[in-house]
This record gives structure tokens, C-alpha cells and sequence, in this order.
């Protein structure tokens, strides 16, 4: 074990799957849940996992579990996902499983012997690139989604995530209180996605809370069209409104200081080079620190596509996919931890994560590890080599402290 | 051959096909060449050809031949295309085959015998949907674009031109010295794509001309970046650009009067809910009655592009793929014909067709049927049964006169 694992540290273990899901045309990965690559990992780290040792089995909702010990109450947990974004970086998900693949293989090499059940997880779905919702995994463990509406929901073919589940081998799926109770903490080491330890010149922060979170789809609806034939004036074309949601979203967090709203995904439909759009769907992103000025942020945006809509004939609806409110990870569990770490850093973040959807059901906490570029949910996403060390040995620690 | 053929006259012949490449998301038609619907639709017409006694091969550059006698220099020629856009109408390209087809069977009814040889022709990637250029076969056919380039050009699998055509079966693809002596004159039966002849109350007309065209390709390249953790102040998110260049095209033409400038192709990469987009492509389509109006309004927006791009640390490329000059076609031809037809209206357009490519080398007409929504390159796109019915009788009598 200990030969066969020493040149497995989390490092060699990203290196291995460096060539799963690079996506040519973004740059990149793109690793969907239940797509090639996001099967081809979970194949690996079950081949992984159960070459520690551990007893691996997947639960009703596709999260997968690795065990070192009896699977049972009061486990300490930890893990992450594999999937990604559409041309995402090669750490957000995985350097949470990579690391906690390393730290058990340390343990054990250690001689350490957990006085508690201790399991790796990788959650189904974080990014929410395939089927919108994020952290549907961990929604459904948890019961913060309701299964039937999980179950309608479509990814970009069409297929509904009832299809593709049952199509994966799961059952019926949602809350599942035996996995949930299982859990008797759970700790998610992840790259940071800003330059928060950048700037204060360390490896490895404890994280504090995840800001509260929103996202709205907003739809127009026009007269498509000949580009060439149709004169300006008889034109209902649904992509100028969908124009003033992007720049309207822009002045709406710029007024407000420290908020955030973005477009980045928008679809013409039909999409023809020579067509007028004969609609346009378009995601609101906004994090604004508070559900009020969240709220305010969306009605700002969906006052003037409305205006926008009439001015151009259009009809347009603005509809809420998900909020989160903020989350404050336990304090206790977060203090006990940085203290453990020798006083690292305590940091907040605006990315979501299955531990903020977890720390509504159990105590939870967060482990960040430096990321050079501050850039997360695009290939120039980073970590170097001293921080995925330092983040490793972190989690180690927090597992010797918590087991 | 008359029970046969009576009753695949033209709307029974749209009959036969309206189930064929239908698209569920976008409503109406998405048949791009080569693609299973396309090809469904050439072994039809090949069939349908065949029943009629006509001998059917196919040229280099994929366009379908269906002749009447011995194919020979000096043929009157008539046909459209087969391909549509995305979530296109029934009528654009299908209403001219199906009209040649049933005017031939009614030329052989009636004891017709042409003095000169009479061929249908359907012509590939008219509408450019797949691989960008519009009337890319008539393009190769009379070597109005160099075969080099086109062999290059990628649809949106990133699958050649050169790759697809040779799958598809054709060799050598460019300039075609030896079908294009054939062609005598061309005639190309098209669905209106305004609503000229609904407000003169005319079933038919005969066309004046075709509106000069140009497309460009938009690129704006800013930072990828996570839309939760990014603050404003550090994004450099090309959306906003995007969103400029879709408002400056609409400012732009609406300041010339005549002009239509259109941005129905966007496309942000990675194109995820929480993801600031790395870049966005967007494709701004001008027609604006002279050369230099539309190179004004190109450079119009360029500016606005490069300025707002520059404001987010963006950088912008506006690139010209096509250029067509403003086509007239044949005025002997024109006035014969409309004389023929007892005196039709004569029409502009602002529509591309491959009569308007073939124009630079053989003299060329186009007769053009009432469309009641006015609406092309869209499922709302039609044309009255009274109107495909005058349609089918002026190509009749088009093709007795020229042969």
C-alpha cells in the first residue's frame, strides 16, 4: 500500500486525469454529470479509493462514497466533485477529491487509526452545468430540492435528469436520511476562485461563509425573421432587450457596492447568422450580499428589459431558478479548525458549494488553497504545487483533529 | 405518367416532405446540408426527379442535376435549394424544387417538347446555416469562392468542409467550367421574403434585383472568470462589448434609412450560468442598398465595439467572411419574362440567392410567390395555395418561353 500509494499524492493523482473532458473548443474541461468524462473519473476514483482500501458505493442521488470503516453515524466526511463547469479548470471539484484521496493514503501510511467512521464523497452535479440547478447532489441528499421538480428537469438535448438518472442505475431518488445521518461533519477542501490568500501570502484558508445567491432566467420573445428583407421598422427583435439585460445587469451591481450580477450564458433562438431571433434566453447571475439587494439588483434588470420588450414590441419574463441565502459555516467547527492549522487565515467566498447546501443539515467547513491566477470556472484556474501540499497536509490535519 | 404525377403537384410535393427535419426547440425546419434531414430530402428529390423520366447526377461540388433530354450546353435551367436555416419556414428553397418538379410534369402532360435541354437543379448549403457562407454549391459552381477556403470552413462539430464533403462522397470540390457551360439562362422560383406582393395584391412577380450583402464576424476577448467571486471592478467580461455591438447595429441602421443591420448569431464561450464568458463570438449581418452605406455602418459598429471593449480591458476583432455587391439580373430577361406572365410586378429584394451568384455568369431570372406573413427564415414563413398554384403556372410558362 505504502509503495503502491507514494507516488499517488494528490498531484500525481490530477495528473492522471488531466486528458478526462478537455474541451478543444473553450479551452478547458467540460465534464457533465453522467457524461464520458464525468464517468470516466468516477470510474477512477472508485478504482482509486477502493486501491486504499475503502468500501466505495453510491448513493440514490449519485454521490459516491468511499468508506474507511463501517459506514455510520457520526462519520467524519470529506470530498468534493468532479465535474465541471463548460471549459472549467482542472481543480474546482477535483482538488477536493484528489486531496482527500492523498490525505487517507497519509493516514494509513501513518498508522493513524480513526476513532470515527471516515469517508471520502463526490457529490453528483455541483456546477449544475448540465441540468441548471447547482449542487443537486447534495440538494437531494439533503432534501433542499424537491425531487419531482429535480426530475424535470432538462439538460440541453432535452433529456430530463429523471431519464438520465434512471439511465445511470439510480433509483428513486432524494432525501436520504440514512446517508445524512451518516455524516457527523463535513470538510470541503477547494481551490479559491479569487485572490483572497493571494494577497495575504498564504497556502490554505478556513473558509467563514458563502455569500447568498440567485439565479433568474429571463426570456424574450420578438418576431423572427429575414435579416435582409425585414426593414428596422416592422423589426420585434428579442436580442435588443436581451442587449439591455447585460448592460442593464452591469449598471445594477455597479450601483451597489460589492454586489455582483453577470450574463454570461445567452442563447438566440434560432441563432442563424441571416435570421432576426425570434427569442432569447439569457441567466442572471446576482450575489449581493444581502436577499434585498439581490431582489432590488433583478428588478432593476427586469424594469428595463421590460421598457426595452415594449420599445421593441417584445414580450419578456424574468423567472427565478434558485436563491440561496448566505451561509455562515459553524463557528465553533471553524474556529477549532484554524486553530489546529496554526491560525491560518478565515475567509468568506461568493462561489457556492455543496458544504454551504450540507451546513444546513450538519456542521461544516471549508478548506481553500491558494490559486495564483484568482481566475475559477476557466482554464487559467490555478493552484501551485506548495499550496496543494500545504492543502493536503491541512486536511490532515483537520482529519487527525476531528476523527 | 399522368395518374402518376397528378397528385404530386406542388403542395402535395411539400406534403411529402413537411415532416422531414422538423426542430422541436426551435419550431419549423433545421435542415443543414449533408445532415440527416438534408440528405432524406436529396434521395427524395432524386426519386421524384427519376419518376418524372429525368436523368439525375450530381456535380462536384454537391448540387443535384435532374435533366430533361441530353444535359448539353445552352439548358434552360430552373430549381432552389433544399437546405434551411435554423428552425426555418417550409417555403424557403423547398417551394422552388417542388414548383420546377411539378412544372416539368406538366410540360411532359401537356406534349411539350423543349428545344433545348431543361434541367432542375438543387443547389447546396444555400443558406450557409452550416458552415457560414451563403450559396456555398452555386459559390464552388462558378468559382466565386476559392475551393482552398472553402475546404476549410467548420461547421459547429468543428468538422471541415473539405471532411464532410468527402464523406458525403465528392471529390475535387471549385470551379465547374463544364456544368456551368450547360446553363443557357437560370430561373429560380422563391417564396417572397416580405410582403411586396401583399400589398400589391399580385400572386407572382418577376425580380429586379438583389440587395447588396455583406457578413462579419465579431470576436471579443475578455477573462473568463467565476461570476460569484469576480468583482466588478476586476472583470473583463466581453458580454458588455457584445451587448454594445448589438445596440450600435440597430443605432447604425436605423440612422440609414433602408438599411438593416441584424446580430441574430451570438455566442459566449463557455456560455455557463455562473461563469463570466471568456469570449464571445457574434455575427453582424448588413444590407444597407450601397457598398459604402454598408461598409459605414460595419465601421460604425466596429467603433462602438472597440470602444466599449477597450472600457473593460476587452480586446475586439471585427472580421468582413463575405461581400456581395448589389445583383441585377438580366433586364432582356426580366422584361421577356414579365411580358410573358402578362405583365407581373417587378420586385427588388433583399434576400441572397443562387441566382444572384450564377448572375455573374449566365443570364439569370428569379419569380418570386406571395408570402401572407411577410415573415421568412422563420416557422411563420408561407405562401397562399392560390399563390403556389400561380407560382407553378408562371414557371410553366417561364420554361416554354426560354425553351
Amino acid at each position: 500500500m505504502d509503495t503502491e500509494y507514494r507516488s499517488l499524492d494528490a498531484l500525481g493523482l490530477l495528473r492522471e486525469i488531466e486528458g478526462v473532458g478537455r474541451d478543444a473548443r473553450r479551452g478547458g474541461y467540460s465534464r457533465h454529470v453522467f457524461d464520458d468524462a464525468e464517468r470516466t473519473l468516477r470510474d477512477w476514483f472508485v478504482e482509486r479509493a477502493r486501491g486504499l482500501g475503502l468500501g466505495v458505493d453510491t448513493d440514490r442521488n449519485g454521490n459516491i462514497w468511499a468508506w474507511w470503516g463501517e459506514p455510520g453515524p457520526g462519520a467524519v466526511v470529506t470530498g468534493s466533485h468532479l465535474d465541471s463547469v463548460p471549459g472549467g479548470g482542472a481543480h474546482d471539484g477535483p482538488l477536493g477529491v484528489v486531496s482527500a484521496l492523498d490525505a487517507v493514503a497519509r493516514l494509513k501510511r501513518s498508522g493513524f487509526v480513526p476513532a470515527r467512521p471516515l469517508a471520502i464523497v463526490v457529490f453528483a452535479e455541483e456546477e449544475g452545468s448540465r441540468f441548471g440547478i447547482a449542487c443537486l447532489g447534495s440538494r437531494l441528499l439533503s432534501g433542499a430540492i424537491d425531487p419531482d421538480r429535480a426530475g424535470t428537469l432538462v439538460d440541453a438535448s432535452g433529456r430530463t435528469f429523471a431519464e438520465v438518472a434512471s439511465d445511470a442505475g439510480l433509483g428513486s431518488f432524494g432525501r436520504d436520511d440514512e446517508a445524512l445521518a451518516r455524516i457527523g461533519v463535513f470538510v470541503e477542501l477547494h481551490v479559491e476562485q479569487g485572490r483572497g490568500l493571494v494577497d495575504l501570502d498564504a497556502p490554505v484558508a478556513v473558509g467563514s461563509s458563502i455569500l447568498e445567491h440567485g439565479r433568474w432566467r429571463i426570456d424574450v420573445r420578438g418576431q423572427g425573421n429575414h435579416a435582409g428583407t425585414t426593414e428596422i421598422a416592422d423589426r420585434r427583435d428579442p436580442m435588443l432587450p436581451a442587449a439591455a439585460a447585460v448592460a442593464a445587469a452591469r449598471a445594477a451591481a455597479t450601483r451597489r457596492t460589492g454586489s455582483r450580477a453577470t450574463i454570461g450564458r445567452l442563447e438566440p433562438i434560432p441563432g442563424g447568422t441571416n435570421v432576426i431571433a425570434s427569442r432569447v434566453a439569457a441567466w442572471l447571475d446576482v450575489r449581493a450580499g444581502s436577499e434585498a439587494d439581490t431582489r432590488a439588483i433583478v428588478a432593476d434588470v427586469a424594469a428595463e428589459v421590460a421598457d426595452a420588450a415594449a420599445a421593441e414590441g417584445c414580450e419578456a419574463t424574468v423567472v427565478e431558478e434558485s436563491y440561496s441565502g448566505e451561509v455562515r459555516f459553524d463557528p465553533a467547527l471553524r474556529d477549532r479548525l484554524a486553530a489546529a492549522l496554526g491560525g491560518v487565515p478565515v475567509l468568506p467566498t461568493g462561489a457556492g458549494h455543496d458544504a454551504g447546501v450540507l451546513a444546513g443539515s450538519v456542521p461544516t467547513a471549508m478548506l481553500f488553497v491558494r490559486n495564483p491566477s484568482g481566475v475559477s470556472h476557466a482554464p487559467e484556474e490555478g493552484a501551485d504545487d506548495a499550496a496543494i501540499e500545504a492543502g493536503v497536509a491541512a486536511l490532515v490535519r483537520a482529519l487527525e483533529e476531528l476523527s
